[in-house]
């Protein structure tokens, strides 16, 4: 039977955004409920300024209760410099992924750093990361549409998925930072990449905003991918717009895959025990596109 | 550039199963507002007993309006029988589909008929409709999954959709009724139908019950399929369940088409306008799942 292989990005994409602090324990458990539900994969938190995101200011802490015990997880941390590298060695993260944007607007304004240097950064990381014996993810963000610079020319998506592999990267995480990708854009640009990089290393990163994400991952999944990124309950993106969705939810693409025949390993009741707590933990409803028919399921097999 | 074909269901299929009572006027309005925004092609009502179906109680009328001026649509309405054709043709029709069931059960209980007999009666209404000079549509029903049934046959779907073809039917639909398809399914059915079917003749009709149906669609695209049924604002299904979706919005698979590359003729802006008036016939919030980014778009259009 085929399969895919999904890292639950909630803990840290799903999160840093959120207005609510979430506590360190609270975080834990997240992660813990996730590796119940059958996610061998998450990415954990972020090494970033505690200024720029309070909400991982307990990354250290956070990252060194995961080096005690992960639940048999694959642990994964962003780090956006050798500063936050450094800081993820020593909290004992075993795997970092670093984030390069696809464009230069994109980088100047987030990192105030032109294309050229911020890849060069990467690398740079890149290449300490795996002398440290760390494993490595990067990130090719904005990897289809830029908000500044609007379609992002493939080719220097394919060039700077190259670099990242040729860096040593592990996996190349192609992202659709704002959620602007329709399946047609999935399918060509997915597709290129297949022919460029290992299909082993290549995953792709969804976001839902516009209630394509499904439609994406499976344009993805036809082009080859099998090494995806979601968020269990689609938690992400602006919390104060309903229905302005974040990134693709964990379990709208578990049951895509899982009825299509693909094998997850990933349990729905496990991933419904994780949207309960994190609804706790934030406050509010949460939940994929398919969330309104899992819970109706659910409610009959209780019954 | 390739194109797609989309039938507006909304006045039918949408409005079927509505609480409230929406009259003639708003149906008339509706109707023209889809015109406006660039369908062609709409279902407008149900030839059925207005004991089972009250919403459709008006379908002579609302049928004699738009015998009179459709905005240059083509109008299709439901006949379950022919009883429903004669009323249908008496007021003005020029295009009548029929629904036929895949399964023994759903026959049973939908129309107290075995699957057989259901199969004739389809047959004999295309057939009188054929010589009344009328186009023809026909429904294959539940032609994934059956709610009392699970899995139907895909040999069964594929022989009741030639019988339907041979009884000179202009268009075989095959619907999803329940919503319960994956992207799998609707890649190896519809492929197999394509093979069965002359292109030009095969539609699908999908509900996005599991939050699947732009996926779906996307499948569906890619085995060859170029016609389509939605409902705009994604009116449908269970009103009394907040995000219990009904049919695959017709904003939803505008927005995944022309992104991808496929014309249909459709403006988003006129969409909204119509789902703004069925927002206010029906006194409740609708649209697909697009439609926070649809409002928020607007919204910067308008500032």
């Amino acid at each position: 039977m085929d399969s895919i292989h999904i890292t639950d990005v909630s803990p840290r994409d799903g999160l840093q955004n959120q207005q609510v602090p979430v506590g360190t324990d609270d975080k834990y458990t997240l992660i813990r409920l996730l590796a119940r539900a059958g996610l061998r994969s998450v990415e954990a938190t972020s090494f970033v300024s505690p200024r720029a995101v309070p909400q991982m200011a307990d990354a250290a802490d956070l990252m060194a209760r995961l080096a005690r015990d992960a639940f048999g997880l694959r642990v994964s941390v962003l780090v956006p410099n050798l500063k936050g590298l450094a800081r993820a060695a020593e909290a004992g993260a075993q795997e970092v992924a670093v984030v390069l944007s696809a464009t230069e607007t994109m980088n100047q304004k987030n990192i105030n750093m032109g294309l050229d240097q911020a890849t060069e950064v990467s690398e740079q990381v890149l290449a300490e990361a795996r002398a440290l014996g760390l494993r490595t993810r990067a990130y090719v963000a904005v990897a289809f549409d830029c908000p500044f610079e609007g379609e992002v020319p493939l080719d220097r998506v394919v060039a700077l998925s190259r670099r990242m592999e040729a860096a040593g990267a592990g996996e190349i995480v192609i992202a659709d930072t704002i959620g602007a990708a329709a399946p047609g854009h999935v399918k060509l640009r997915m597709a290129t990449l297949m022919q460029a990089i290992a299909a082993d290393k290549l995953a792709i990163h969804l976001h839902d905003t516009r209630g394509l994400g499904a439609a994406n991952a499976w344009a993805a999944l036809e082009a080859g991918v099998r090494r995806y990124d979601s968020s269990v309950g689609g938690i992400g993106g602006c919390p104060f717009a309903p229905g302005a969705a974040g990134n693709l939810a964990t379990e709208d693409l578990v049951l895509m895959a899982e009825r299509s025949g693909l094998a997850t390993g990933i349990s729905v009741d496990g991933l419904l025990a994780a949207i309960d707590h994190a609804q706790s933990c934030l406050d509010r409803q949460l939940g994929g596109r398919s969330i309104a028919w899992l819970r109706k399921q659910q409610a009959r097999r209780l019954a």
